[in-house]
């Protein structure tokens, strides 16, 4: 940690207790994270401009705590959004928060925000200061486990996804109008999730997951319109390490709709099992067996300290 | 005011001096704007899951405030969003704000917000606690009066409008990734402002203004892909009043670029004139004659006192 880090953080020592459960760092300072706001006229809010990236703690250790940090600034640099922050400081933040909040397991957000017009100065995003918030709180399973325990229920979902000459999905971003719409029709069919396609009816992603199929044996997935996720990139990995043969290409809904399995991945919940699209029960309503042994292997592996950052939890007195 | 109201006002009143010149209401409390926050894990910010309106004071009357209210209405309908604040509360919490902040000008923001997940229930939008908040801050001027007065420089963006069907612009949103491009492409060119055009070249709108094209005496509008803006609207009301034929239809970007004028309209400036697109010169270079009568007529009748709000900046001892 850098001087003015410590700084910080040996400020928000005293009152360490108040951090328990959930912590946060905007703009130079660490707080609680039920006092951590956005101010309402901040273009972040206002305008979404911003983008953010999310990691994860389990069992005490981050997980591709780095490649984060590159896709962040990678994101950030496609937004034209220059916090002070270096990527190592942003690194020790959150690694700081976790401390703070003392969260064996842990959903980890970080943001770069665009911030206000600057007195003085033309009313244009160009202009604005920008600045980094991150945050630490307790695990988040985007389907719970007892339903990816079960499968998945998903909808193919109406609403078309937001193309991507009009914003950029590589570029994780706040733009959830698309999604949001989406999860209103999953849950007015009694589903758990959707799968979006573009507006030529090909596979692009599902709220805050991407969407695998399985055929014959050979997993598919999207290669446009979605996030590069890594934990689509760690499916990827897990699948040659296994042998599983694993193409990224585009996919159309129609094969989708014939798979034999289906699954999800995303930083907050991992690999998840699907059991049944639209209704239509795949294999034998339980999550199949390359799913299964993929979702399996993720968590041994990860637990082993696979790309693991372990977190020094002990505060000074 | 009801009770409740009138309670969050009276506590409001001991910091009057704190509130001039901004003043926020959120989910049940007044405060000043410097300290209008919204937390950092509302789906209101994370997910851009909330929807809002902009109305305006100008020499101590607000402008349609209630034709603002039943479009901001309209817009929590079409995203299932439902404040415990009636439209008639809405208002009231509005006006006091511009009280509070003692503006005579003053743009004022209303969102509602989608909230948290709820402790105890699925982590879906569905189930959150949904709120209101308002501030009155300082009259925004999207285009300054002195670029005003010389006519705005504007291009066309390269960066598609999210297509209607995956975000409904006519539910005002904060999607703006794709304006935000569109304002980089103006300032990467020296120039004001952007229009941007729909996957199929036609109009749709810019960084927070209606574009209208004038060819042959006739002013055209876009009648999709936009918002149905206020400002829009009293244009084609002015129109009618002045014996000008106005049109609201789909037109291209080629009808754009042989237009013999060019205006933007919005809450935050009303009626703007644009003297050049894409660096060629419209007219001799200046606000054409349409655009400046309907903008001279706007405020004249604005100030006359038409469809205005009186604002009663008493308070109380």
């Amino acid at each position: 940690m850098n001087a003015i880090l410590a700084s910080a953080f040996a400020e928000a020592l005293p009152r360490a207790a108040d951090f328990r459960g959930g912590a946060a760092y905007i703009d130079g300072r660490f707080m609680p994270l039920a006092e951590a706001a956005i101010p309402i006229t901040d273009w972040a809010y206002r305008r979404s401009d911003v983008t953010y990236d999310v990691t994860s703690v389990w069992k005490g250790a981050f997980f591709r705590l780095d490649d984060h940090i590159e896709r962040f600034r990678r994101s950030m640099n496609g937004l034209r959004l220059s916090p002070p922050q270096s990527d190592g400081e942003i690194r020790d933040i959150a690694i700081a928060c976790v401390r703070l909040a003392q969260l064996q397991d842990a959903y980890v957000g970080m943001d770069c925000l665009r911030g206000r017009p600057q007195p003085g100065k033309p009313s244009h995003p160009a202009y604005a200061r920008n600045y980094i918030a991150v945050f630490a709180r307790p695990f988040v399973w985007l389907i719970p486990p007892e339903v990816q325990a079960r499968g998945a229920h998903l909808v193919v979902a109406q609403v078309p996804r937001i193309p991507d000459d009009s914003v950029d999905p590589r570029i994780k971003n706040f733009h959830w109008g698309d999604l949001t719409r989406a999860l209103f029709e999953a849950h007015d069919q009694g589903a758990d999730g959707a799968v979006l396609l573009d507006h030529g009816g090909f596979v692009t992603e599902g709220p805050g997951y991407n969407v695998f199929a399985v055929r014959r044996g050979t997993v598919i997935v999207s290669d446009h319109g979605s996030l590069e996720g890594i934990t689509r990139r760690t499916v990827m990995e897990l699948c040659a390490q296994l042998g599983i043969a694993c193409e990224a290409r585009p996919y159309s809904v129609d094969e989708l709709r014939v798979a034999d399995e289906i699954f999800l991945s995303t930083t907050a919940g991992g690999i998840m099992p699907v059991a049944r699209l639209d209704g239509r029960i795949l294999g034998n309503d339980r999550p199949g067996p390359i799913s299964s042994r993929l979702r399996l292997a993720f968590w041994a592996k990860r637990e082993s300290g696979w790309y693991g950052t372990k977190v020094d939890y002990r505060l000074p007195e």
